[in-house]
């Protein structure tokens, strides 16, 4: 039997991905959309399917016009895929060496690392300032080829201040990647001004406030130069014919985008402060959800909500999210049930 | 602006893939099913649809358990993904180091030296014989770690001796990559044995007799130890939820697949003497696709073609298949309007 000497020596670690038995419980771990499935999606594939024999767009020429038009922007400033994680896969397919050393915060994103070191890369990681701010200097300071933040920050919830953006995309050489998963919630966004910078990729996805992860939708923005480059190494129709109709329609129904974002925006607040009720600390949100510290042992929070058919993400053994969990928020209905099994949790240590 | 001396070294040279025009043409270019889309799964996406708003299954268990059904192994004898393109990255990402050499024959697949290239590797090309059938000899003789064979071949159409197969996987240390898309065309194949083997993956496709390429699902079959190896490094729910839910449905309906192959055995005989009536010289296929060469120059027959509307693949510039061209057979009445056009296109040279 061939050992794991025979796989690629930075990936011999590698474990399986978060893969939690879930049942029917509620989950406030993933954070995507609590209002369901993407309406116009919905409606695109109830429309009626065919051609499933032959392949889709080679470069999803459809969604990349979608897109032009929304942000203003040409078809040739996006390349479209498999879910952001894919895009993340082709930036550093395209621009790293074996063995570069890219740099990301410290708490990120756990699966950064993992795209890092499944090609061939070193990590240096940079703990964020003491309020969850990118330390600029720091992060400079190490040679590196790839730059990679999310804003909001995931799972801190912040957004990173466009000047400290602003600033790294001016004084490094290499290619900045701005992961903008969650900025639908913020009100700031780099993706409109991608054609400013010779080195900026900005990336989204339809998997949290478009409510299709089901689907696994992703596009990188950069400028007409970078997109090109990674066009030409990406996967030939990685997106499927069936995703990519859904996104089409997806993007042209704006409305439900603002009617989810507007319900995040209201119920964190009120999400944010019936935790400080129950003694948790929470912090300050850009997100469509909520880091906290405990006012319990992290574990027996997660595991008490878990037998009571509620699911919410564990950060509390990680360092700089000590005792700390992570909660996508809810509707109001399904708030207060997380509160209320929350304070039976508590009440019963 | 930044040059492409940002990029990878080895992708530097990359362009974008093959990506015609093709409006309403009838397409004998892709070697997909000519029945059309796939009817158990347009069934299973009539049924409705929901839960968009959440994450694929991780592993895509449903699938690996409906093919461990299909080919009497287990659910973890199988990588199931994004088409059988992300089952080749994977398996470059997962067993080679950078700048490794993997050997592929010529002619073989286009995208297999981009798949090795894009992973940081160099490729060891070896000719096939004069019968297109594997030099054993020739391809043990440099090192290198995968080598990476189609059976049926692309764009030969004939199968590899199994007992070529099987001496390259008993002298060879590194992996061996059996690409069987369309193994279904012909009566040999290695899937079932995984198990027999320390270092085979078998890899399939619902692209080609599944009739699903729109939908782009693509497996692994290897033993436990490599499977398991390829599942820690390939990107978590990389499969949507409908494709893995249309695949599911389409493994379980056999009937359509034999249906579909029965159909191509029965006319690939009939095209290949129709076409030798009209000068060509055909290869013998064990697929649904034949290569030919062409009585009259092949951009002139391609060309000609395409302006009549019917699309055709031409090789007839590469080194081996010199004024070669392949086509998907199609049902009879497809291969009459081909014939017809061909002789057309001919006559008015």
């Amino acid at each position: 039997m061939l050992t794991r000497d025979v796989m690629r020596s930075t990936v011999r670690e590698f474990e399986r991905y978060y893969n939690p038995k879930v049942g029917n419980a509620i989950r406030l771990d993933t954070n995507t959309n609590v209002f369901g499935s993407n309406p116009a999606a919905i409606e695109f594939l109830k429309r009626g399917i065919d051609g499933l024999d032959g392949y889709p767009n080679t470069y999803s020429d459809g969604l990349r016009s979608a897109l032009a038009d929304l942000y203003n922007l040409e078809t040739e400033n996006f390349v479209v895929g498999n879910g952001s994680d894919e895009m993340l896969d082709v930036c550093f397919k395209t621009f790293t060496e074996w063995k570069d050393t890219s740099t990301i915060p410290v708490p990120s994103y756990v699966l950064y690392n993992y795209f890092i070191a499944m090609n061939g890369g070193t990590t240096n990681f940079v703990d964020l300032t003491e309020d969850f701010q990118l330390d600029v200097d720091t992060m400079l300071k190490n040679k590196s080829k790839i730059i990679l933040v999310s804003s909001p920050n995931n799972p801190t919830g912040n957004s990173f201040r466009q000047k400290d953006i602003e600033e790294i995309l001016s004084r490094f050489n290499g290619i900045v990647i701005v992961d903008e998963a969650y900025a639908e919630y913020s009100d700031k966004s780099m993706a409109k001004r991608v054609n400013e910078f010779d080195n900026l990729i900005v990336l989204r996805t339809f998997s949290k406030v478009y409510a299709m992860a089901a689907m696994r939708v992703g596009y990188a923005i950069s400028n007409l130069n970078i997109a090109g480059m990674m066009n030409c190494v990406k996967i030939p129709y990685s997106l499927n014919k069936l995703s990519e109709g859904a996104a089409i329609a997806a993007v042209k129904d704006q409305e439900f985008i603002r009617r989810s974002v507007n319900m995040v925006k209201e119920q964190r607040l009120y999400l944010s402060n019936d935790l400080k009720k129950l003694g948790f600390i929470p912090y300050p949100s850009d997100a469509n959800f909520i880091m906290a510290k405990a006012p319990i042992d992290h574990t027996v929070l997660v595991n008490g909500l878990k037998k009571k058919n509620i699911i919410i993400r564990d950060f509390g053994d990680k360092r700089r999210t000590e005792n700390c969990i992570r909660v996508t928020v809810g509707t109001r209905e399904i708030n207060k049930i997380l509160l209320e099994k929350i304070a039976e949790v508590i009440e019963g240590c």
